[in-house]
């Protein structure tokens, strides 16, 4: 028996526990005491396992927020063809998971200085680009959910919301 | 001469110098830091003295939320005909306010605990019910400024962004 407390993850197992911590803190508290020290607490993990793998509370965030990017994207290519089925998978994304679609599209962590971040954020617009290859149509589209999704976090969408989002989204197509 | 320092503000100018000062210190710095004491300090006010017309924090917030919403309801009602002016009168007021934008949408001062925010909300929103009656349509339109208002004060609007807004706000009519 060693005398060390021994790594209770494997490599790639200690980032996902990681990031499945850093995910709920977020939800359950916002990102303002969210350090990783804080993480590495949660998961069960001495204060410099994060290290292994997160240069910085940063690096963290923005590994989370591409996450949430990657998921994104797959309920969006799971949704059904035309646009209003494209935007109802969108609004759910973002009921579901509100402290993260705040972490993703708000002044959360530079796409610049990650470029795993950029590529995620890309990816999960190539649906909406396929629907509407006119660049500026697939920004309208993106511009109007985003700020569904946005009046409805903070509470400014009134009610019924879900039935006007339905309305609202049926003339995108 | 009195030996108590006099008040430098008459009732109403106080009133309206503590909001200055607030809306300085939101510009500046964001919400977190912005207490009564901090704003009567920039005032140059006792500390006391705010509350002669807030009785709290929340209260002062609420009142520049509400200061905010007439301010945006004169951009909107001296923008041209048709939706597209309107579009860029709302952004231009988004951009040129954007810490006031950000406390007036995010969640900020409750509008069911404030009467006078809620009402002035309102009253921000008629320009936009006058121009689209279907109340869906109106919906639609504010959710797509706003939506455009975000994502650019979070650096996620595309460049030229300027450019953009245009052309997707054109198609509004």
């Amino acid at each position: 028996m060693s005398t060390s407390a021994p790594d209770p993850y494997h490599h790639g197992d200690l980032r996902a526990a990681l990031l499945r911590a850093a995910e709920a803190m977020l939800a359950a508290q916002g990102p303002q005491d969210l350090s990783l020290r804080a993480v590495a607490r949660a998961a069960g993990v001495s204060h410099n396992a994060p290290y292994r793998h997160f240069a910085s509370r940063e690096a963290l965030l923005a590994a989370l927020a591409a996450e949430g990017f990657r998921r994104l994207a797959a309920a969006l290519e799971g949704a059904g063809a035309g646009m209003a089925a494209l935007g109802r998978a969108y609004l759910g994304f973002a009921e579901a998971n509100p402290a993260l679609y705040r972490l993703m599209f708000g002044q959360g962590p530079s796409r610049a200085a990650h470029p795993a971040l950029a590529a995620a954020a890309d990816a999960a617009f190539a649906p909406l680009a396929a629907r509407r290859p006119d660049r500026a149509a697939a920004l309208r589209a993106w511009a109007l959910v985003h700020g569904i999704a946005q009046l409805r976090a903070d509470g400014h969408w009134p009610e019924p919301g879900a039935a006007l989002a339905e309305a609202v989204l049926r003339e995108e197509g």
